[in-house]
């Protein structure tokens, strides 16, 4: 089969790969419809050292359920499933709290294993990871459906952790699909500001049609400045931080209010977070991680079913397989948003 | 009147210092009848630059009203009252919200203002800072009374900020005073396992009364092994860092269960937090800061009244003013878990 395998910074190829199979008999064998590039694959496509075997590349897709192990119970050939970004048993003591990011028996999609970026997926932990679509494969929702695999998860996971609610002042840090998706998450909680740090024009007006109230477009203290004046001086209750950069973190614990709470998830990419002020002074709440967009998923499904949300629209290009490093070089170029692969 | 003033680390002196007197017609004037020694009076106890000057100290004290300002509704000369380690209005958008550490026109004790460790203080912002003690000046039950004004407030507000409740397993670093009083919050709030992360052997002994279930002395890595073995190998639901150093924090978070929680209090002494693993892979939070003790005072004051929690145990030494230096050098010696001062 042709899947994604990525063997160094800016080198993704698309290559012939041992077929996906079952091997264990919790196991499920997908054949993917949709996929899509995440920002956190722009990390290792800026920085992997070189590698001949390389590295599998893709955890967030849709598929249509071929084949299950003699263990799956919930889960049947035909089925169209969508998969969140971790597997997952579903019943671990950690799963049990919705935390399946940190599932006792789960992991990660690619490296070792297959990626959503190619033809098939062998899919471990099948009744805990999967989600049942109750949509055709090809159905017009499909983009927004596609979200709930992480991206819709993640923006939605730092507006909790972020104790986004209703009247409170939220700002988001960055603009890419996450923080796009952390407005609507945040809408939808009820907030009653929303002020998004960016500057790309596309995303900005993206950004207001999904909710914002407020663009800051400056950097560092031009922009907590910016943020304080638009929050009468106090700094917003609820800010999400959807970059993973050491400044976008500082920002982030710059601009939020005395007793407010910063949400991160975007992947931290380098070291530390200040100890001291203003969180600690100001008693300002750290929280998030990576999401668990499997715990998500039944809330916002039908939120995306009845078209009450539309994070679809953070694809702004489409390719199919074999287009997927020019999709890579367009996000990282910021030509794109969020690129979708079509099969 | 005689104050304490500390002109440089290791140098702390009794002084005869201005009157307090009222300025503002906000202010209270107190006469002093109880005060103690911080673990944070430390801090610069081990560090402060010489100075001639010096920097009037104490922050946590009870005392008697002599007098009060025009402006002053609640207060009246006679009461016996405690006040909390930072002072606030009551009326602001934070003191409403229980964040009076955060009040916009409220304060810290010491410094160029007066300081507790002495005979009297102006009290500014009287009604929004102090509380009324229904008992007499001198009842038995002082010294927990006393704690409201920091210790005890600092201990449960670590354990709010870490979520500590029924049935959660809680690490507590640190066996100083908070963190003995961050043993006795735990059980108030229902813990159900709590692990004490100290190696005093009088702090341990206290420590075992107040509700420690288990008791961790080694250090770093070897401390952190220990509490995943006690926790079924998952770590604590909720920490309580009582220390401020770089190393503890670091502790604190490797100690944490995944989903867990990380309430801090230790003044931060150094640097930073470090970003990613395993606080951000593990989602979890890290929250706290200085404690509104003035929040707390209601909540906790029936306990102390009725005796269901003797926070004031961890007072082991008792002096007068003029041996307020020696109680700096017994503390800073670990000779002494917290020097109450009676006038």
């Amino acid at each position: 089969m042709r899947a994604t395998v990525m063997h160094g910074a800016g080198d993704v190829r698309i290559e012939t790969v041992p077929d996906a199979r079952l091997i264990e008999p919790t196991d499920a064998l997908l054949t993917v419809t949709r996929a899509c590039i995440c920002g956190s694959d722009l990390w290792p496509y800026k920085s992997m050292e070189p590698s001949e075997k390389g590295r599998r590349m893709g955890h967030e897709f849709i598929g249509v359920v071929e084949e299950v192990g003699a263990d799956v119970r919930t889960i049947r050939p035909g089925d169209l499933v969508v998969a969140p970004f971790a597997w997952s048993d579903g019943t671990c003591v950690f799963c049990r709290e919705g935390l399946q990011t940190s599932c006792l028996h789960g992991g990660w999609w690619g490296g070792d294993l297959d990626g959503g970026q190619g033809e098939a997926v062998r899919v471990p932990q099948a009744d805990g990871t999967l989600v049942v679509l109750p949509v055709d494969r090809d159905d017009a929702l499909m983009p927004s459906l596609l979200t709930l695999s992480d991206v819709m998860g993640t923006g939605h996971h730092a507006a909790l952790a972020a104790k986004v609610g209703p009247g409170k002042s939220v700002a988001v840090v960055g603009d890419g699909a996450v923080g796009l998706c952390g407005v609507i998450a945040a809408r939808r909680l009820g907030a009653e500001q929303i002020i998004l740090l960016g500057r790309h024009p596309d995303r900005i007006t993206l950004a207001k049609e999904f909710g914002a109230t407020d663009i800051v477009s400056g950097r560092g203290e031009e922009a907590v400045q910016r943020v304080r004046d638009l929050t009468g001086g106090l700094g917003a209750h609820s800010v999400l931080e959807c970059v993973g950069l050491e400044q976008a973190t500082v920002t982030a614990l710059s601009i939020a209010r005395a007793g407010g709470a910063v949400g991160r998830v975007g992947v931290p990419q380098e070291g530390s977070i200040p100890a001291a002020l203003p969180t600690f002074f100001g008693n300002i709440t750290i929280g998030g991680g990576p999401a668990p967009a499997r715990a998500y998923i039944e809330e916002l499904l039908p939120d995306v079913l009845q078209g009450r949300i539309a994070p679809g629209r953070v694809f702004d290009r489409t390719t199919d397989l074999e287009g997927v490093p020019d999709g890579y070089q367009a996000m990282d170029a910021r030509e794109a948003i969020k690129v979708l692969i079509a099969f």
